[in-house]
């Protein structure tokens, strides 16, 4: 049974483990700051010396920005690429961590021992799980299991300007059979999951004109148009009053859950009053008829993100403006694309203008849905794999935000992506005094020996 | 005929009261700027000697800010009291003017001879035609036409904090039959006006308040409410779809126009496209079947003067924010009460907030409309005294913005108001080359004197 020898390793080993986790924790990768890019390309250096000692063939690949490390281990069976990151956020503000964010330290906490540093779950708490099954593999069996690739990038915290051209160039080496990817969470403390779906976004920038000048509403007031009114007017109408976007055509892409799903998610037993009560809230905002989980996976959304017009300073002015701004967004699930949603807004608003008022258009980027092909064995092997780890049948969930690297894995790769992680909704990523638990990295350990174990074979 | 010998010597010496005109303009009398405050005592102080030379007894009358001028000259007949200031607005960007604004020059322009510097138009020009005027008849009758009391303040263009209270300390002193008021302008350039509705105006600045905290729109968007798509549709709805405001009750206060004078309205053949032209625009936007003028002049408005809410910088953040926050104000006409309207705005605001939703609430502060007593035999007087003047049918106009001073004069002192000025649409005030037109000023004392002789006796 060489599972449960390599699972005896890891339990053995953790100490050690968190040691090398702690080393790497150490090392300021702050990817959006450039007095760090010496510390990024640190990361990188030490991240391609782990690899080696496994017996990975490992690189530190040069980019415009920062360095990626890929590596290979050449293995029988379907190529699986790893993905993670080992940039991190920025610390500001500084004053409101307990500690030297990139001094790390085991600390226990009522709900259990963990490491607290910047990064210690995103990503590169996640991203050592899974090279520390591969190490307690290699321990045990004296080689690497299957066929392997290993691609990690420093850029995720700062747009990943490298990634898309880095991946062309080099997509015969990246693309595999399937990606797996570590940068997401259990669904509860203590439930695993699987993202299966991944909500898209579609971002546009806007202006409607009017007056060739700001007007003074006491010489102007009631005979100038509004552009303000005009903006308020349209974007007023932007959900019915069922909760459903407005614009023509925007449901026309959008699947209904499979009732296997549906079923799955109300299994989940998700607490809507906590989920809502944890910001302040107590009901619901979305369509009619559906639940917080429904409308935050598998519906899309309509948001205004920035509105502004006129005289916002303090006091008083009594301006009619010639302009007034708004920056909407859409969460876009199943078959919707940007490439279609976006124009179909723009001409919503556009029939909605009235005299003498002009649409100024900016769209700075969108991304479609990303739904994964959950019949690939892969996804029930991964399944049946966490759920004997965590004694918990783990969970096909969705993912309200975008990970855009899942798509450009399909998208140019031409490979489905697997996401599975350990982080919880407590680990204050991107915020001060980050965590990991302990838990999460050892069983995040393993997990992935258990998942390696049924399909990188 | 003592008015034609008056009118005579008006003619007479023009020059010599465009040179006193000229001395006034010469001192800096900038109210806001601190720096300054020995310039409004010397034009307080300059003011005092013109008038005790005329025979007023004339004080400087001291403030907490700069001081006030007030003369009287007992005489017999109606009280009447004069109002105008003599603090000028400040003169950035002083880049853009072409000469000294504090050396005043007389110019020959394609439109007639004007006297340009800071204050020749608002209000020291205009001010001084009713000096002149009362000076023409002291030189040829030997005494000052009338009951009269002149009051100048000095900080009508930096908020008149000191006006109120010192109202209420000399109520005695200043409360007259009826005031003049003279820093409003002609109809058209050669169209004398006597303004008889000034709308008022209440304001307030709301915020609607809905989680706890700004959130992600990939991790709530869909279930978490936005509180900009709350306030987009609650001032969406702010008018229907004939341009009247929705607030309920909100026209109980509103009176139509007397026919007669929207037949005059009428006659004055205003040029609504050019009105509007001027500014970029072709179509009016208030109330289905009224025109501009009615628009801007009698009726009452709701503007959003200003909104803001979530994240309006550079790029995009997709947040969906805690707060949403407007700037609305509202002006009035008729009978129409800020203390009414703004409890009205808000009782309509709340009706339609969903859950989770609170209103913060913050007034500034509001002044009712005014609409003068036309029956008074003195508007009819000053009406006929114009026409003669200006061979033209004075206009009864309205005003779209608010002149505080007039409610004052109402409230505290208990005296209807008559607004006469021959001001024109490109005097430039408060603006770089400010100038007043020398037939503004010539007929501008000569209209005075006309009105002095028909309603002071």
């Amino acid at each position: 049974m060489t599972l449960d020898a390599v699972l005896t390793r890891i339990d053995d080993t953790l100490p050690e483990a968190l040691d090398r986790l702690s080393d790497l924790l150490r090392i300021p990768s702050i990817s959006t700051d450039p007095a760090f890019k010496p510390a990024c390309a640190e990361a990188a250096d030490w991240l391609v010396k782990e690899l080696n000692s496994l017996g990975f063939k490992a690189e530190v690949r040069p980019t415009p920005g920062h360095p990626m490390v890929v590596a290979r281990h050449e293995g029988p069976g379907r190529h699986i690429l790893f993905y993670g990151h080992y940039d991190v956020q920025p610390v500001d503000p500084l004053s409101l961590w307990e500690r030297d964010p990139f001094d790390p330290e085991i600390q226990d906490t009522p709900k259990g021992r963990v490491i607290r540093a910047r990064g210690a779950s995103d990503d590169k708490g996640q991203l050592m799980t899974f090279v520390e099954a591969c190490r307690a593999y290699k321990d045990v069996t004296g080689t690497l299991p299957g066929n392997l690739t290993i691609f990690f990038e420093g850029e995720e915290e700062s747009g990943s300007p490298s990634l898309i051209p880095f991946m062309k160039q080099n997509a015969g080496e990246l693309s595999a059979d399937l990606a797996l990817i570590c940068d997401t969470g259990l669904f509860a403390d203590t439930i695993p999951a699987i993202v299966t779906m991944l909500r898209g976004l579609a971002k546009v920038e806007f202006t409607i004109h009017a007056a060739n000048k700001d007007l003074h509403s006491g010489m102007f007031g009631g005979a100038a148009i509004n552009p303000i009114r005009v903006l308020t007017r349209i974007l007023g109408g932007l959900h019915d009053d069922q909760g459903r976007v407005a614009v023509p055509g925007f449901y026309d892409d959008v699947d209904e859950l499979p009732e296997a799903v549906r079923a799955q998610w109300q299994s989940l037993a998700f607490d809507h009053a906590a989920f809502l009560g944890a910001v302040g809230l107590t009901t619901p905002a979305g369509e009619a008829g559906r639940t917080p989980l429904e409308m935050i996976w598998s519906r899309p959304t309509a948001e205004i993100n920035g509105i502004w017009g006129g005289y916002t300073g303090a006091g008083f002015k009594t301006v009619l403006p010639a302009e007034a701004h708004a920056k909407v967004s859409f969460r876009l699930v199943s078959r919707q694309n940007p490439a279609k949603i976006l124009p179909a807004f723009r001409a919503w608003i556009e029939a909605q203008l009235p005299p003498d008022c002009t649409l100024e258009w900016h769209e700075p980027e969108g991304s479609p849905a990303s739904v994964m092909e959950i019949t690939d064995p892969a996804f029930e092997a991964a399944r049946s794999a966490l759920s004997a780890e965590w004694a918990r049948p783990a969970a096909f969930v969705g993912c309200g935000g975008s990970i855009p690297i899942a798509g450009y894995f399909k998208d140019i790769l031409g490979m489905d992506a697997m996401l599975v992680g350990f982080g919880r909704d407590d680990d204050q990523i991107h915020s001060p005094n980050e965590k990991y638990d302990v838990e999460s990295f050892h069983k995040g350990i393993r997990s992935w020996a258990r998942i390696l174990d049924r399909i990188a074979k």
